[in-house]
């Protein structure tokens, strides 16, 4: 037996009222693809969330809120799990729309879309969500635009933040009460967006798409330590990982959940050992890929921490 | 609201010590994606596995058995969860290896594949199986296969179950204990194939590729409903499939967990939908695809349909 | 035969000498999976470009440039068949660092990236570049962003095309010489941006980061018909198509490159039919997506469609 | 600039009227990502082509037939470019379909598959294929199993020559006329395997499932070089690949156009660096991987490689 072989592979054995950590551990013991990928990220994310020294970074992209992730996302917030969270600009406005009372639908991916257009039924997927759910979210989003200060210059994480004071629930709100910033780059790029080109129109207030790059980069080069959870890829990975690049300092934990693949070239999909050739991980960082459906491995991901992290 | 619109999407949160079957039940409330498709996955296998009237057949594809997956085919030959099986070779391969005591091991998918040449080692992603294993599986198989009888014609399940009845533990073990036949169309693709190979230059013992059509299509035209669940794809799952195409029935539950997509056309990825337009499933059939790794998958799916069959 | 039945299947010739539309015209005559789907494209794209009344849209995501396929967007523009292009902040960066004379070099996915980091080369997939480029760059960006009136507020557009005037060659170069204005919401994102953070710390300059919708959504109001080829999804393909969403019009044309998938609900991977129940392409829309690399898709799309175009 | 660089990436530039080699050729002065592959694939397949030492085999996966891909595979048997045969039984039952004067028509993949199924059309993707040739199909399969001598033992190769003989064009047929062995292990796996099943209720013929492996183990013992093209993985990648591994020797050439990914651990995805270290291709192999739909790489591949070999 050659001096690369790890622990022998465990054949899995399922068993009634398993906990969800308990069956994570015995896909470690399997440890075989993106089973043993999925139980090396439960790790690295416990050491990264049991780390005091550790700046905590969440990246949200993917249509996570529509499908009910939204929530994981919250409680971590809550919980002092995150301490920066980048998002695109689609999970936010979908945050206040259930923020404001409205709801997403189960529904079907195979459908007649023209039908659902005549329906006034925008699809995201198999998740259904009413033209008037952005009736009321116009509403909301107008009046809460009024009450930014006249001609006044504000960063994004600000506005987001202004936003997050006036709901009453989710990502936003959470993030605003725990005094989280929220930075979502393409924030034009989204409901909350063309919101705010209704408004500008009437309106003078500039957002100022640099305002917030002081306080990321000071942040980043104070941190002792740093840690991502990054849920798909886009803006939110990107941004977070080039971060660090101006730094001397790199990320020290990265565990990404993403259904992209490598060989396309592009940064969504690129493996977190690319990253370490740019410096934006630690050569000895810990990092990890789990390659499938994000609300299925988040809740696993999630469910089987907070079990160790409150047993333990 | 539209009337296409089902239930709200619920979004999820997770809490320490949840059970699988509780995590799952979540991702069922939020709904969407493979998240809510693994959730109506274990609702049909729970509906098939309680249904009294359906042959189960189960189809085994992928490198599951190097990956640990082998366990739980094997519970549930043992559960009398599994009426037909229907692997590929290679499975069945890694499955007497682990049976004769034999072990792979955890290793890299990124290292150097000439050096673990030179140290005898075989890759499966970032599966490790040392050349060793291979010798003594050549001197097990020649002595099972010694034990045939001389001169006769046996069917490829035949084999199997030969094979089976002379190990001490595995699905092949288990499979031949509980009378239950495996079905390998393609046994010559295998290193099983390659053993017997060998002994078939010294001996005389057909193989009869279509010994075992009569018995199989036999029970697909008595039976009075029909199941599947699908690992992979490959000859599998198109065995599985096109067994009720001679018949008046078709697969009345059917859930499939791939990692192939649809768009390339071939069957490995297709959808089960595209089964109905052949009629190897019912018009009628509860039948979901959860896209995504097995090693994830497949533990979740049967860790909660368990929970559920031995709790309610 | 069923009414639902089209053309038949022919089965394709390859000859050696074929043009490339000519192995394209076989691909549509065989009609199936994603060689339909490019056939179709090309039909599509064609048709897009000799609209004069239609707006052309161009979303750049995804490592293009790096990648060797910012020649084809150069030419794009150079040829009149881009109006508006939207694209990452990397694929600017990348632009920029080829413009003023450094390269990307051909390299292995498969090395030690550790290695790479001591000798200062950042990998991109199996593309190599230097980190030296990044000096250059940082002196470029710097003289180039000193240049800008002290005290402004501008957009992002007009701070790219302030680059591109600066350039002798390339997308942004082309594109100021030919006055096509070039979005990119999430300019922050990207090496760019972090130059503009370094100037940013010692200069008063605020880039606005909505100044740019009036004028787009201005352009999506009165433009007569509109058509969109999306390479990859992200920032550039959702801001492309929610440009539609305020407006009664919607994208005529559209065409997509794509290597994400449907199931994982993101908008990167979403079909352009889900783009139909949000009005963001009309319901009479022609619109396909081809699955797959476009470092494939893209090159032969293009060369198809120039050789229809300037032959017909 | 590291060491470790190669070449320059040289952005493409499309022209009207270029032949496919010639885009290709651009493709490779670009190098990155599978567009990169591709162009390495095309070089690799060329020197294969060339070596006349080298058996050249031919794996053929995916529902290709009903795609149109195989006249490609039909010319490259006529020109003498394929030594060995490997497919999946559902290539041949296309190829026989065609064969007899039945056609597969264009079709969509977005469509009521119960409607489908009630006006019997069978679906494969965006590929129709109505009833009523499985009804032509099974009067020409029952008779030429007729014309099999009775009382026999045949091997799966000389049934499937035994159909080539009886068919007037296609693979089976132009096989069959050249003389090239067409192995399919899992022929029972198949319409062909079904209806020899219905056959074999009334006649006694034995098909003997391993009668083809010592003319295909003898072949890989002597070949002096060996090269393989593998379109898709199931059975014929693996029983390919797997043919050499009791010989001393290995692959020198090995081209996989494939859309499977590596990290499920299934070896229809597996990269062939795995291959290596198994030994089934040779430490020194020229070997690529192209990721896609081979709907487009084979056209591509093969157009590019035929204007190299007949202008060259």
């Amino acid at each position: 037996m050659g001096k690369e072989c790890g622990e022998p592979v465990t054949q899995i054995h399922c068993r009634p009222k398993m906990t969800v950590c308990e069956l994570v551990d015995a896909m470690g013991k399997a440890g075989a693809y993106n089973g043993g990928a999925l139980y090396r990220a439960v790790g690295i994310y416990e050491s990264m969330l049991r780390d005091k020294k550790a700046t905590k970074f969440f990246g949200l992209a993917g249509a996570m809120v529509p499908g009910g992730m939204g929530g994981i996302v919250t409680d971590l917030i809550a919980g002092g799990h995150i301490d920066v969270l980048v998002s695109t600009g689609a999970n936010l406005t979908h945050d206040i729309i259930e923020a404001i009372g409205c709801h997403h639908y189960h529904g079907s991916a195979f459908c007649s879309d023209v039908e659902l257009r005549h329906d006034e039924i925008n699809r995201i997927y198999d998740v259904y969500l009413p033209n008037d759910a952005f009736e009321y979210f116009e509403g909301f989003m107008q009046k809460v635009f009024s009450e930014l200060k006249p001609e006044s210059r504000i960063s994004i994480s600000a506005l987001l933040n202004h936003i997050g004071r006036r709901t009453k629930s989710g990502i936003l709100h959470t993030a605003a009460k725990k005094e989280i910033p929220v930075y979502c780059p393409a924030v034009q790029d989204s409901m909350v967006g063309l919101q705010y080109w209704l408004f500008s129109q009437t309106h003078d207030v500039t957002v100022d798409a640099f305002a917030d790059m002081p306080v990321l980069m000071d942040r980043c080069f104070t941190a002792q330590k740093a840690g991502a959870l990054l849920i798909g890829g886009g803006v939110p990975k990107n941004f977070i990982l080039q971060s660090m690049l101006m730094t001397p300092n790199g990320f020290d934990y990265a565990v990404q959940l993403t259904g992209d693949r490598p060989d396309l070239g592009g940064l969504s999909g690129a493996t977190l050992d690319e990253a370490r050739s740019w410096g934006k991980i630690t050569e000895e960082a810990q990092a990890v890929t789990v390659y499938g459906d994000a609300t299925i491995t988040l809740p696993v991901l999630v469910a089987a921490v907070m079990e160790r992290i409150h047993h333990g």
